[in-house]
């Protein structure tokens, strides 16, 4: 047990406070002789990065990343994991801690202060400390390790709503999401979401928004019965993101909605001579065991909290007082949430085929090809 | 790490089959001291019982409960907790196993049939073996031990929708809950479902559901940052029980349609002088972290996979067949989802409330009353 | 976390009290597809067994188990494990509970009565409840199926000290261990410790003893660095068997004694083609990993500490008391603690050879035959 | 589960090789409120620190620990811990690898080079990478702050022997320890060690010791059965220090040459009203919980594998060769282990008081003072 960890085969231990000197993370358990670069995980924290378009926070940090143990450099170029656990750390470089003084003992509505403080009875207040957003680009750079555990495999990701537009799901192309700041799939989408969000912005409002990740390629098998399933991994992953309030897997809550009949993903004899889903309902999990079908999942994230309108709340000292959230906020924190969202995924899928290695043991063979 | 525990300081461990000779599980660190009845236990067990009503599964299991160990008898009568483990066992009676002999190597479309098969090349086929809902009994009766760690608490759980037929929330009352099949909180609906479900039932079809659960006086404090969330716990435990596809914690997927002015819970100075939330979108949960305002979850259930019609699928020798599943099944497996999603969410609360105790150790004075 | 579980993938849940309903475990993490029969349990059941000769308890309980969950019968005969938890059964049948009315209150020097009371408040006095040997039943049973996890491994016990007489190294004999009832492996010493046990045991006072453990066949790699180590995971259930004060691993104490040259196990080419050693003061583990030479471990046990002579001591309103422990006992229950010890290293074993699979991942070839 | 982590509640994760950019450790689970100062954690790492004294490695360390998360500065002065994880930071000074390139592929007798190997087929060579023991300097910081979370507690620790000189017990005084560079709590032994030693190091030798660890003022009550025993995490966390082949508690060995009447730790009511122990046998644990009496530990180190005579090993490709261990060694690692074992005991203690907190829940009031 341990709050500040994830993954049991694949673990990942988190560190750091919003305005502290440094974020990080230790991930442990990666199998060695894996080979990935610097860069690699430089490019996936640069797309969560803050401050690349105006729809996210205006906060200028590099986010430039560090290994400080459990690689060696290879003959061939880049570096190789050697089994012992990968510490990654950035330094925190733009904190303006001041743009919290007024609110110090204030509790903002909608965020984690009050409940840090009840249950700690001490905080740091500055930029929301260890419940920042910020804390997520540590699970980036622990995910693109995690990619290089599961060749073959793909995880993406993309917006599929913001407030109440919804993408159209007929348009769908992944090659669009890179192409806009939104990680939007439907490219007519995205300029009615720079409208609606320009004007969300503008007012010092903020609004939801849901992502759809997908993963491909994913061995059939990953997930225990019952209390290990992959999907009940997924689905705390997925909640445990910042402002996440929501998780489903295949149909998620429309399934509630459909027959039996509606549901069934039948099957046939595929191509490559073994059993094939006609459809995917489910969403690439039965029993919470991985079918070899894609794994679909989506979540909803709340409103970003901080809002220019003012709200009334109470400070520790039990004075009554109307707030404004100042400091520098995403008017859609959903938008950053898809790397996030695709690092967790990874970070689950990698542990999940550690676990089945030690699981199955010398299983019989499965009469057909895998 | 294990595959049949869930909770860390409140820990249950669950084993059986659903034809095998007994289901059971061990519930181990529950404090010393509580008392409660074997009729206490059994009463929650019924509550879940099948054969209860024409819309669950009419298989008769009486799920008479044993405690093997972790009680003594008190003095004043019933039992006390010892604080060492405390073993139920629940031997299974009515088991018709030759019911699944037909269908011992076909894979029922959305069972775990092949994804246990693909895992384990070995399975107890009968009657769904380990991934039958008959294992949810011994989560039940965990939950019942779990309601005793926390006096002063009410978990509640209603049927919310039955397919397309959601309730009128604004004649929501839990006193009507044990009054019908459905544990409905809305008489009007009743009817309506009874209808519906008949025809679902008599041709031999299922549908999904959803339900609600509400977590009344749980203490401020419980859960901690970032991945011993609270509800990071609750979507994993319900998201693990048999059939469910999505998780939801306060507006749920709701909140992405909202803006940050609508979202947010505002705070004023409540009647006992501590601070109080004049709403609660959060459902009860900022930060990982409870509030102190009722905990709010819903989780969508599919339709039951066991129908009469026929569906396409294959066997284990690559096979191409047609199937109709036979058996004992409920048409609407959401039903008895409701004693199991309070259950889960009692066992979290509990693990979390002594988590808390060891997580803040001296903690400086909360200045309200707690 | 939890307090009756051990191992991470190949995991055992005790639970059960001496004079309780039952004893029992649960096995969770066993591999599908191993073959055992309920007979090999009960044979090594029967090893343990407290009465089978004068120099154990005469408690005469038949130890008969029950296999509940997580097994089919193989067409061929016997069982074959599935992949789920495997629930053993062993209900209690011999409670003379009354033997321990005198002493409920009272503190047993050597005892964990005072313990438990000053930790929970309450206890099982019968028998020791909850600390009694008994329970050490379930573990044996467990360390059968675990040795079915690591076919080509061997684990023997043997008793190596009863206290002030130590055996002849010389002399040792494995085939000897199964024709005394002390687990002796030297046939000259059988005679002495005779007689020194009868006088220990005619004036109601008991001994302490030192087991050694060999497993032979071990494959290297098991264990990891730097807090799952092999080493550490054998000291941590070694020293949780009742009564134990000391571990060791090859030259345990003694190596503090020795330089670095007398310690240091050179190396060469072996006959297989794989490097080998030239000794074995390491125990077969460097770093925490196994080397691939013999795995020793020795343990401590202190003598029973129920005797007849009357001790000083307290109960729990504070009154001071003289006291003899009656019941039946063990006038030396290191004997006893040889298949128990034996049934860890098992159990130890097993877990890290499933943890190895999901630790090196894709470990590129070892340049040695395995 | 996880490889480079301990501790349940308060658990440490450490990473970081000997020749690597830093190592560090992420302390999680810390409670809030918590005050100290970086000078303290310093200290602590200063009593290890390499270079001191010429029976020590000459590698010149500084060791300077650097807070990256978790505190803030107290008003007061010094920190204050919040509650979140506490990242400390130590910077590798004085690598001098190439002292490693003519050893890179040989295995040297005695250390882990091989059984690294043939897990991971990849290691870090320089130093023993991870297997260095310089990675105890993060256990020691990790061990500085468990020791705030256990006011009114102290572990202290000293060298009983190395090699075949022993301390003479009548003469131990604790004042003593930081006066000599072994920790010594016998002035007269230390010229007699000195002139040992020197002998030792002169001829390039090294030799093995024994420590012995004292905890006064542990509340009773932390452990707790069967498998979260105090002794068996004890056990676990000292076998896991570099080197150590041995653990023991109270009389440990010796108690295996006892009768029960020499070793039952008779009980009397104290002079503050509550039961007291008239010996301590049993090293202050009983049944895996902790008595009131002082907690008693002892444990083997090996002689330091890394000499100069010439040892016969073989390399990665199977080469037959001889060795000599150049690069800076302790003549006797044992003597900085000392400050390890007491930030191992620190770390176990403040994990165990966490859990106990949580385990016992509303424990029914105790008869006698705390």
């Amino acid at each position: 047990m341990s709050f500040n960890s994830f993954g049991h085969l694949f673990r990942v231990t988190t560190f750091g406070e919003s305005h502290g000197p440094a974020i990080g993370c230790v991930v442990d358990g990666c199998p060695p002789g894996l080979r990935f670069t610097l860069e690699e995980i430089q490019e996936a924290l640069d797309r969560r990065r803050p401050g690349t378009s105006r729809f996210t926070t205006q906060r200028r940090e590099p986010d430039a990343v560090r290994i400080l143990s459990g690689t060696l450099e290879h003959p061939e170029g880049g570096l190789v994991s050697t089994g012992t656990p990968i510490a990654l750390l950035i330094e925190n470089v733009d904190q303006r801690s001041k743009d919290y003084n007024d609110i110090a003992g204030s509790y903002r509505p909608g965020h984690a202060d009050f409940t840090y403080d009840i249950k700690y009875g001490i905080r740091d207040h500055r930029g929301g400390g260890r419940s920042s957003a910020r804390e997520t680009a540590t699970r980036v750079a622990a995910g693109a390790i995690a990619a290089k555990v599961l060749p073959g495999v793909s995880v993406r990701g993309a917006l599929v709503r913001i407030g109440e537009i919804e993408i159209d799901r007929s348009r769908w192309d992944w090659n669009e999401v890179p192409n806009n700041p939104f990680f939007c799939p439907d490219p007519e989408t995205v300029p009615v979401w720079t409208d609606y969000l320009d004007g969300i912005r503008k007012r010092g409002s903020s609004v939801g928004a849901v992502i759809e990740l997908v993963a491909e390629g994913v061995p059939p098998g990953l997930g225990a019965p019952l209390y290990g399933k992959l999907d009940g991994d997924l689905a705390s992953a997925l909640m445990g993101i910042n402002a996440v309030k929501g998780v489903e897997i295949g149909e998620g809550f429309n399934a509630a909605r459909l027959t039996g009949e509606e549901n069934a993903d039948e099957m046939r004899m595929g191509n490559e001579g073994r059993p094939a889903f006609l459809a995917n309902h489910a969403g690439g999990i039965l029993g919470g065991i991985s079918t070899g079908a894609p794994v679909v999942a989506r979540f909803a994230v709340k409103p970003t909290s901080s809002i220019l309108t003012p709200r009334q709340t109470v400070d520790k000292f039990g004075t009554e007082t109307d707030l404004i959230t100042k400091g520098r906020h995403d008017p859609c924190v959903g938008i950053r949430a898809v790397p996030v969202g695709e690092a967790m995924m990874w970070c689950v899928l990698a542990d999940h085929l550690l676990r089945h290695r030690g699981q199955v043991g010398e299983n019989p063979h499965w009469p057909f090809p895998r």
